[in-house]
C-alpha cells in the first residue's frame, strides 16, 4: 500500500470513527461526489466492520448539476422530491447517521443566474426543514469531510502545475484533519480536550456582550441568556461522541438575534452555492442586516440576504485563533469547511438552538422570542484577521480582553 | 473531439432518442455505474436538450455493492427502502422515463453466497412489483445500454493487453448498437422496420406450438391463444415509439406457462446477478422445470429456479437468427442484453402480458388462468446455434420450418 493510500485508509477510517462514530446496528447515509469514490469506498468497508447495518450512498456529479442549472425549465428549482424527504426525515427518525463528502469547486456555478441557485437551495431547506431540526439540534450523529479535487487545488494553489496542486492539497487536508499522526482517531480525543478547555472558560465567564474591532469592522454582538459556547464535538441525543467538522478549530455560541449592532468586514471569500462573494460587509441594526457591500458577488448575496427574515440576522458566533494550524498554513481554501477553522467568523441564518441551555426542548415561536434566529439557511462568514481585537462585556459593565490582534487573549 | 467521442456523443443521442424518446416536460430517471460517467453527462445534456424537465441519477458502485454483499448482516438482504418505491412508482405514475445504463462485471459477485443474492433479488422484485408492471406492459418508456468496463473487456477479449480489449469492446458496442452509421437514430428507424416485418409474418402463421431439435435439446412449446409476436421497439401507453433494449435483434412471443415439455440445453453461459452458470439444461414437464443439472454455477441455478413457482416456468420465447450482427461477432459476452440478442432464447419467469392480445388489461388471477407466467423473476437464456432447427406446427397439425441450422427457414 502507498504511503498515499495508507493515509487515505486513515482518513476513512477518522470519518467513521470519530466522524460519524457508527456503532453496530446503525444505517449510514453517506453524501458524496462520484469523484470521491475510492475515499468513499474505503469509507464504507469501515462502517460495515464497524457494525454498521447498511450504508446507503447519494452520489452527485457536479458536471450534472451544472447542465441542470444551465439547461433544466425554471419550475424545477421549486420542486423537491418528497421521496427525498421522506428518505431523510426516515433515517433520522431510525437513528441512522449522515456523513457529507465535499469535493468543492469554488466555482462550480460561476456564471450561473444566481436566482436559481437561490431558488433551489431555498426549496431544499423548506422541504428538509424537519431533517435539519435533527441534525442542528445533533439528535443524530452527522459529519463533513472534504476531499481534493482538480478544481479545489487550482483554486489554492493557482501558481503550481495542477499534479502538484494536487499533491499539496493532499498534504494539506492530511495535516490539517490530524491524519499525519500516527493515531489519528486519538489525535482528536486530545484535540477534543484542548477545545473543551477553553468551552469551559468561556462559559463561566458569562459575558453579555462581544465587542468586534478590527479595520473596517465595528460591531456589538449580544449573546443570548444562558447560552452555552460549544466546541469541537458534540453528544448526539443517545449520549454518543460525535464531530461535526473535520476539521474543526473553533469554539462557537449564539447571538441574541435582535441584539447585533454595527458593521462588520469580512476576511476571507465565502463560497455560496458554488459562487464567490469578495470583500464584502455587513451593518446591523438591532439584529438585522441593514445594509452591505461587496466587490464581487453583490447579487449573489443579495440573495442569500433575501432567502427569508431569518437570513439577515445571525445564527451563530465563533471564535478561532489566527495563530491555529488552518491559519498557519497562509492558504485560502475558498470553502467554509476549512476557512471557517481559520478564522473568527459570524454565520448568517439558523441558530443551533443546543447554543441555549434548554433551547432545542423550547417550540419554534418559544425559541424566537428568546432570540434563538430561525432561518432555512446557516452561512458562516470569516471575519478574522490579525488585526482583530474583541472585548467582553459582562452584564455590570466590566470589559475584558478575549481576543488580542486575532489570538486568544487569556 | 475524437472520434471517440464523437461516437459515445451519438450512442448518448440513440439513447435519450431512440432509447427512452425523452420528450418537452418529461422526467429522466437514470440508473447507472459511476464508471460511467462521461457518457451520463453526455446523456443528460441531450435529455435537457429534447426538453426533460429533471433528469435524476440513481448512481451505483460494483465495489461497494461487493462490500454490501461480503460484510452487511444478513437481515439487510430482506429489506428494501420504501421511499426508493415510492420514487419509481410515482416517476412511473408521472409519465417519468427510465434509463438503465449497465456495465457488466461478469464475474461481480463471484465467491459471493448465492442464498444473498437470490434473497436480495426476491426482496427487490416483490418490493418494486408495481413499478414492474408498468415497464413490462410498456406503459413507460424504458431503455437498457451498455458501457464498457475494464472487467468487462477482460472477460470478453482474455487474450488482449487491456487497453486494447477494452478499445476492441468499444468497437463492437458501438458496431453493435449501429452507432457507426453516419446517423444511428434514423438506422434504428430502418432497424425497427426490418423487424417488423418477421414480427407480422409470425402473427399471420398462428402457430399452436413450437418444436426445438438440436444436441441436448428435444422441446416442445405452445404459445397462448391470441399470443402477439413483438420486435424491437414499442409503443408506450401515450403512444410514443421506444426501445427498451439496445441492442436488439430479436422478435419474441408468449409461451404458455402450462404448455412445455421436453428439455432444452443451453448454449451460452447465464450471468445472473453476478454469477455465471454454465453448460445447463432444462428439463419441463406440463411446463414446471422438474429437473436440471449445470457444469458450474448450479447453486446460483438452484436459486433462481427457487425464487417462486413462475420462476420455474417460461416467460418469453424469442427467435434471433444465428446469422445476425451480434452472432458473427463470434463473441460471447456474458452478458444477456447482448448475448440474448445473438441467439434463439427462453425466459424463466414473469411474461410480458402484452405478447398476449389486450393481456395488459386482464387482472393478474385471469391472466394466470391463461397462461401468461407470474413470477417476481425475468431472466433469459440463450439456446440458440447453427444446429437448432425449429419447427412450428399449427392447430390442424400442419409442420412447418421456422429455423433450419439456426438461421430463418422463410
Amino acid at each position: 500500500m502507498s504511503q498515499f493510500e495508507k493515509s487515505l485508509e486513515k482518513y476513512a477510517e477518522l470519518a467513521v470513527k470519530s466522524g460519524v462514530n457508527i456503532v453496530s446496528g446503525q444505517t449510514l447515509q453517506i453524501n458524496a461526489p462520484i469523484g470521491a469514490a475510492e475515499f468513499v469506498r474505503k469509507v464504507v468497508r469501515f462502517a460495515y466492520e464497524a457494525g454498521a447495518k447498511n450504508v446507503n450512498i447519494d452520489w452527485n456529479d457536479d458536471v450534472i448539476t451544472r447542465t441542470k442549472y444551465e439547461l433544466a425549465p425554471e419550475e424545477v428549482f421549486g420542486e423537491f422530491p418528497g421521496w427525498k424527504v421522506t428518505a431523510m426525515e426516515e433515517l433520522a427518525e431510525n437513528g441512522g447517521a449522515v456523513l457529507s463528502v465535499i469535493s468543492p469547486n469554488p466555482e462550480l456555478l460561476k456564471g450561473i443566474d444566481p436566482k436559481r441557485i437561490a431558488t433551489f437551495n431555498k426549496t431544499a431547506s423548506k422541504a428538509l426543514h424537519n431533517y435539519r431540526e435533527y441534525m442542528m439540534a445533533d439528535r443524530i450523529r452527522w459529519s463533513i469531510v472534504a476531499i481534493p479535487c482538480v478544481e479545489w487545488a487550482e483554486k489554492v494553489y493557482p501558481n503550481e502545475p495542477i499534479d502538484k496542486a494536487m499533491e499539496l492539497l493532499w498534504d494539506s487536508v492530511f495535516k490539517i484533519c490530524r491524519v499525519d499522526n500516527e493515531n489519528p482517531v486519538e489525535a482528536w480525543v486530545k484535540h477534543n480536550d484542548f477545545l473543551q478547555e477553553k468551552v469551559v472558560q468561556l462559559n463561566d465567564k458569562r459575558y453579555k456582550t462581544l465587542h468586534y474591532t478590527a479595520p473596517g469592522t465595528d460591531l456589538k454582538l449580544d449573546l443570548v441568556d444562558n447560552h452555552v459556547w460549544k466546541g469541537g464535538g458534540a453528544n448526539s441525543e443517545d449520549g454518543k461522541w460525535f464531530n461535526p467538522n473535520i476539521p474543526t478549530e473553533e469554539v462557537f455560541s449564539m447571538p441574541h438575534s435582535h441584539g447585533v449592532n454595527g458593521t462588520v468586514k469580512a476576511t476571507l471569500p465565502l463560497n455560496y452555492g458554488g459562487n464567490l462573494i469578495e470583500n464584502f460587509s455587513l451593518t446591523f441594526k438591532d439584529g438585522k442586516v441593514v445594509d452591505f457591500t461587496a466587490e464581487k458577488g453583490y447579487d449573489t448575496l443579495q440573495h442569500l440576504l433575501d432567502t427569508d427574515e431569518g437570513a439577515r440576522r445571525l445564527g451563530e458566533v465563533a471564535l478561532v485563533p489566527h495563530d491555529s494550524p488552518i491559519s498557519n498554513t497562509g492558504l485560502i481554501f475558498f470553502n467554509t469547511l476549512y476557512d471557517e477553522n481559520a478564522s473568527c467568523h459570524l454565520a448568517l441564518g439558523k441558530a443551533y438552538p443546543n447554543n441555549m441551555k434548554d433551547g432545542e426542548k423550547l417550540p419554534s415561536e418559544e425559541q424566537e422570542k428568546l432570540g434563538i434566529n430561525q432561518s432555512l439557511t446557516h452561512v458562516d462568514f470569516m471575519i478574522g484577521s490579525a488585526e482583530l481585537n474583541i472585548d467582553g462585556i459582562k452584564e455590570d459593565g466590566t470589559v475584558e480582553p478575549i481576543m488580542r490582534n486575532g489570538n486568544w487573549a487569556f
